[in-house]
């Protein structure tokens, strides 16, 4: 049994919806328990992120999914906050050789993603993290990675309310993202 | 009068379209001399680039634009040859205050052409060279920008050929570019 | 007269030496007002910056140079709180051709600060600034750059108390980037 | 058994030395074949590499290992090179789920290192391969990751000769590098 924790900040909510695909993608593997752990800003203080059971919750998961809008080029504050917060588990490499994966949505296309995308691999880097990326060739038929993506998964929320953004094709490529980490999980004996 | 020099590689022509979009914006600006320079695989002699008159054409410039497909994630080899050689120039700090400015073409929207800019950027910083960013909102109802870049110009070339691709969006955007950096070059009495 | 605004956030003090270094250096520059402006915790309710005071002074300003240390391999948090919170003049492009610059601080010399400067230069693209490194060869024998960054200036704190860190090399080193900025702002009639 | 290839380029020899380690690290982990693959600049014809045996070698290992010194920013042309190479792989998604690393060397501390390791994580995302970093803490008393690097391995050559450098500290950073890939290749079955 593997445990997958999809750890996301969302604003207005477009994040939210990429991250229940990917949780979905993850939960369609066998053996796979998912958790979808929403970050909350009621939990920063002065710009600082408390709450041990998120933290304990990351602690007992096989692979973490980080995900951000992107906002101003980079991940968003209450993200980063969470990120600052997680420097006591790299203290005691508590999180080594754990898988991780990442994803983002901003407004346009392009929109710097690939940049918070570089974070969120910095940061499970220097948490001595395994990451694995979405792996899917550019602009399929089908729409999957319509963005053109490679580390991670990318969504684009346009000017359109989370009911509809991001659009079924960059959902389907969230899920492959969460499918693609279960699966390897699993392979591990994770 | 300022001189503006496009230095770039192309290999199957797309970025060869989109500097000359941008040399057309540069040369728009009163008082600009703008010079196209296209980086050839013949002057590379086993991974080494050499073309002293290409370095003194740059050595005379107030502004280099560098413009490069993203190959495999990042400048072509070509021009990294061509960048790599520029390292002789760096050890005398010949390009020091120059302003600078990049642009990359790639097949899908976002395709990690962040990551070639980032380089452009990198390898202006080396030459403590100036840098000049796109400053256009994303986009824009015209078509302006509108994969949604800012730290240079960026365009798709999807499965089309030169003729048709880049686009006149994207055409007009490295436009915006280049006449961006001339105005700034003329306003530094450059 | 220019004004040259350097906002920065500090978790132990180290980053506001750092901050002050690059303050003398622009003071040195004839014709130059220049701000020391903390970010505080204070001003982040809930994960968002709010401070309409500081974003008026930055508004007022010529060259805005920003600084932060390096948190689990980018910007603190709190400096991304109000990197966000600078979205209400990214819809105005009210920074558009200003100056920018940066600088970071981290307890290893190399220690993932290349990340958090691309970060700072990203957020500044975002605004349509203009961004100015720090263009010292590396490793001077006066210990100028000994750590190797040409992107904006870099400190090491070890795990020493900033009544020590960072040591007086990169403090030399913050100095000249502070009065770089300042040259370009007076030559640009700014 | 295991397959890792260490493919790299090195200009005046430090990072063959560099290579060297690395692949010392690897043999170490029992059941491990190590290859030890330098990428010749007489392979390079008008910018472009070619060596189908190369490619043969990598298509048949099960983790691939990057290495390149730090040249004007970014990775060797050289390197560069046979990068885009391996286009035909990329798009037969040949090396999708191989594991991946890298190291690179450059004078300085700092020198803009990461973003050289930042290429080759782009490079292995790409090709749907699944990255694997130093996961050792930084500067530790014996001088394993002194520089503080996350993302794989880093060495400093300085002005010596590769007789001495990178030193024996960066070395056996380096080993480390080599024996987490092929343990970790090992627990994959691969």
């Amino acid at each position: 049994m593997s445990t997958i924790s999809i750890v996301h900040f969302s604003g207005s909510g477009h994040t939210t919806k990429l991250a229940e695909s990917v949780a979905q993608g993850a939960s369609a593997v066998a053996g796979t328990k998912t958790q979808l752990i929403a970050l909350s800003g009621e939990n920063i203080v002065k710009g600082r992120y408390e709450n041990d059971a998120v933290l304990a919750q990351l602690d007992a998961s096989d692979a973490i999914i980080f995900g951000s809008p992107t906002y101003m080029g980079g991940p968003a504050a209450q993200f980063k906050a969470f990120a600052d917060a997680t420097g006591n588990r790299w203290f005691t490499a508590a999180w080594r050789d754990k898988l991780a994966a990442g994803f983002t949505v901003s407004n346009s296309p392009s929109g710097d993603k690939q940049g918070t995308l570089q974070y969120l691999f910095t940061l499970a880097m220097q948490h001595g993290m395994i990451w694995v990326g979405l792996a899917e060739m550019p602009m399929q038929s089908n729409g999957i990675n319509r963005l053109g993506s490679f580390s991670g998964a990318m969504a684009q929320a346009g000017f359109d309310s989370p009911d509809v953004a991001p659009n079924a094709e960059d959902k389907a490529t969230g899920e492959l993202l969460g499918r693609r980490v279960a699966t390897l999980a699993a392979k591990l004996g994770k």
